[in-house]
C-alpha cells in the first residue's frame, strides 16, 4: 500500500493524478517501477510498445511464462488502484518468491501495460495488443488533442513502432496471463467479501439512437396530436431498461440525452441518446440488442415517431479460463474465503491477452464501487488477501 | 394579405423577419402603420408605452371605444401573420366602415403593441399592461444583452417610461378589448374551420425538476444495484403525459432534458428538466400540478432518487367574456361555418386586458400549426373570413 501512495506520486497534474500514455509521469512511473522489478530480481526491459516487463525464471532459464499485468495509465484526476494494483501486485508476488529463493516450474513475467484508459490517444490496449500481436493498423498514425502523433511519441518515449511486431509474443512461450485488478464496481462490497474470481470480460455493443418527432408550442398542440420525440424516448429507455433487469449479468446504460430544440416551451421534435449493453456472453447481448431493436420499434410505430439506430462501437466478450478460474477458486476458499464468482463489466488488458492464452482475473472489493475518481479505495486486508490469494495459486499451477 | 407582405419588410435582419422591440424595424413598421391608419380615417398617436393607437370615433366623438390590437413585435426568423395580422384586420375593418361612411355607437380604437414576444428584454406585455395599467415596477430598469436599458430605449423611441401610467385606460372608456390572431396550433386545421372562438387563454406554470441518483460505471453495476436519475427522469416523463392526457384542454410538456454527468458508458447520477403546464381553469391546472408532483414523489421513492421541483413560472389563465364569445359565434355562423370553441395555449395581449375590460379572440386557421417560423401560413380566404366576421361582429356589439 504504501508503494501504491508512492507510486501515485507520478502524475503529469499536480494535487492529482493523471498520468497519461507516454507522458512525462508514464516515463517516471517506468523508471521507478524498473528499480523495483530489478529489487525483486527481475530482468527487466521495456518492449518496442512501451510496457515494461520484468521476468523472473523458473526452475531454469528460458522455460515459458506465466504473465502478470495490469496497466499504469490512469484517467484524468484518478484513482490510485485502477491497473496499478494489478501492476505492483504482481511484483510483490515475484519479491515474495525471490525473497524465499523460491523458483516454480515457469518463469513469471511482470507486465505494465502503458495505454489502457485509451485517454491520450484515440486507440487502446496499445501495450496488450503487442503482446497478443494484434495491434489495428494505423494505431500509431493518430494523434493526440495536441497534434501529436502516436508514432512519435512512442519513438521519443524509447518505443519503436515500426518494430512492435517483435513485441508479440509466441503462444509456446505463455502458460496463462493473470491480472488482479479493482472491481470497479459494488457487487464484491454487497457480497461481503474481499475478492472475487472473474468469468467473462462482458462484450459491449454501443448504438446511437436519434427519434424524430414533430417539434411544436407547448401551449397549442394537444396532447393526443402530439408526436412528441421525447416522450418516445422516455418510453423507450424505460423498455432498455426493463430488458436488461430481465436476466443476471446484462446491464444496459443510456448515459446521454439530449432533446432538440431544447425549450422550455417547445415540443421536443427531435431526442437523441446512446445506449450502452454489455454481457458476459455476446449471444447474450447479441440476443438483448435484437429484443431492443424490436421494443424500439414498435414504441416507434405507435407514437408515430422516427427512429434511426447506429451502431457506433461494437467488442467481443472475452472468456476466463475454466482451469485459472478453479486455481483461483481453490485458493481463495483455502483462504477460508467464499469463492465467488462474477463478470467484469469493464474492459480490462485480459480482454487483448485472450486472444493469446488462457487469462483469469482476480477482483478485489472496492468502495462504494467507486473508480476513475480520487476516492478510488481498497483496504488493506483485501490488498494482502489478493496477494496471499496470487501467490497459493501460483504455486498451484502446472506448467 | 398584399398589406402583411409589405409589413414583412420591416425587419432588423437582411432576408428574415426580425422586428424587435422598439428597434429600427419597429420604427419603420409603425411610421407605415401611422400612415394606414391615418388613410382608414382614424386620429393616431403613440402612447407612453410605445402602443401606436388609432381611434375612429362613433356615432358622436369621445363615446367608449372598442379596442382591437395585436401586437407588432416578433420573435427572430419569424413568420409574418403573428401579431402583425391582427393588427392590420383592425385597421382593415376600420378602413372598411370608413369607405362606407359607417358609424358605430362606439369608437374604435386600433392598438400595434410593441412588446409581446419579450424577446428584446426579460419583460414582456409592456404595452398591454400599459393600458390595463399594470405594467410591473421595475420593467423599465431591466437592460437588453446589449446593456441598453429599457427605459432609454423607450424614450428614444419617442416614449416616455416616466409617464407609462398616462398609457392606462378608464374602464369607463372601454367596452372591450378583441384581438385576431393565427392559431399557433393545429385544431383548427384538423377540424377543417377558417376560424375558432377562444374561450380562455391558458394558465401556464412551469417547473424545474432535479433528480439525484447515484452516477457508476454503465459495466459494472449490476442493474438491480441502480439508482439511475435518468431512467427514473424517463418514468417521470412519461407521468407527466399520462396526467396530461387524462383530461381535454390541459397540456403538459417537458421541452428540455440533460443527464450528468453525460457520457455513453457512465450511469447518470443525476438528470433535469423542465415542465410547462398549461390550462384554461387555474383550478384545473393547480390540481394537475398537485397530482403529478404526487406521481413523481412516488416514482422518486420507489427508485431510491432524490427529487426537487423549483417552480420558475406562473401565469393565471384569462378567461374570454361569453357575451362576446357568443357574439363572434353568432357572427361565424351567419357566414355559413361551424362555430367552434377552443382554448389559447399561447399567450396574447389580451391577457393583460382581462384586468381592464371583457376580452375576446377569433383565432384564425394556420398551417401545420406552424408559427414563430418563416413557414407560418395562413390563406387569403381564411384571412377574409376572420375579417368579415370581425366586421360582422362589431356591428352586433351594443355600448
Amino acid at each position: 500500500m504504501q508503494q501504491l501512495a508512492d507510486f501515485a506520486g507520478f502524475s503529469d497534474e499536480e494535487g492529482a493524478l493523471t498520468r497519461l500514455y507516454l507522458s512525462p509521469a508514464h516515463r517516471e512511473a517506468v523508471a521507478w517501477l524498473r528499480d523495483r522489478m530489478t529489487e525483486a530480481g527481475m530482468s527487466v526491459r521495456l518492449d518496442p510498445a512501451a510496457t515494461l516487463i520484468g521476468r523472473y525464471e523458473g526452475t531454469r532459464p528460458g522455460l515459458p511464462a506465466v504473465l502478470i499485468g495490469s496497466h499504469i495509465d490512469t484517467v484524468r484526476n484518478a484513482g490510485r488502484y485502477d491497473g496499478n494494483f494489478g501492476v505492483l501486485a504482481g511484483v510483490q508476488a515475484v519479491a515474495e518468491l525471490n525473497r524465499r529463493g523460491e523458483r516454480l516450474p515457469f518463469a513469471i513475467e511482470v507486465l505494465a501495460f502503458g495505454d489502457e484508459e485509451g485517454v491520450r490517444f484515440p486507440v487502446t490496449l496499445t501495450g496488450s495488443r503487442a503482446i497478443a500481436g494484434t495491434v489495428t493498423p494505423g494505431a500509431f498514425d493518430v494523434a493526440d488533442r495536441d497534434g501529436v502523433r502516436h508514432g512519435d511519441a512512442l519513438r521519443a518515449f524509447g518505443g519503436d513502432p515500426d518494430r512492435v511486431g517483435e513485441a508479440a509474443k509466441r503462444p509456446e512461450d505463455v502458460l496463462a496471463y493473470l491480472e488482479l485488478h479493482i472491481e470497479q464496481g459494488p457487487v464484491l462490497e454487497s457480497e461481503g467479501l474481499p475478492v472475487g474470481v472473474v468469468t467473462a470480460i462482458n462484450g459491449a455493443r454501443r448504438f446511437r439512437i436519434t427519434v424524430g418527432g414533430m417539434a411544436g408550442h407547448a401551449g397549442t398542440v394537444p396532447m393526443e396530436m402530439r408526436r412528441d420525440a421525447l416522450t418516445a424516448a422516455a418510453e423507450m429507455i424505460l423498455a432498455i431498461e426493463r430488458r436488461a433487469l430481465a436476466e443476471p449479468d446484462l446491464v444496459a446504460t443510456v448515459g446521454t440525452i439530449e432533446a432538440l430544440p431544447g425549450a422550455v416551451n417547445v415540443i421536443p421534435g427531435r431526442a437523441r441518446f446512446t445506449i450502452d449493453l454489455r454481457a458476459p456472453q455476446d449471444s447474450q447481448r447479441d440476443k438483448a440488442a435484437e429484443d431492443i431493436r424490436a421494443a424500439l420499434d414498435g414504441i416507434a410505430a405507435y407514437r408515430r415517431v422516427t427512429l434511426a439506430v447506429e451502431p457506433i462501437h461494437a467488442a467481443p466478450a472475452a472468456q476466463c479460463d475454466p482451469t485459472l478460474m478453479d486455481a483461483f477458486a481453490a485458493a481463495i476458499e483455502r483462504a477460508g474465503i467464499r469463492p465467488f464468482r462474477l463478470p467484469s463489466g469493464a474492459g480490462h488488458d485480459a480482454m487483448a491477452l485472450a486472444t493469446l492464452c488462457p487469462v483469469a482475473m482476480l477482483f478485489v472489493r472496492c468502495k462504494g464501487g467507486v473508480s476513475h475518481n480520487p476516492a478510488e479505495s481498497i483496504t488493506v486486508d483485501d490488498a494482502a488477501v489478493a496477494l496471499d490469494v496470487l501467490l497459493d495459486m501460483l504455486r498451484t499451477l502446472k506448467p
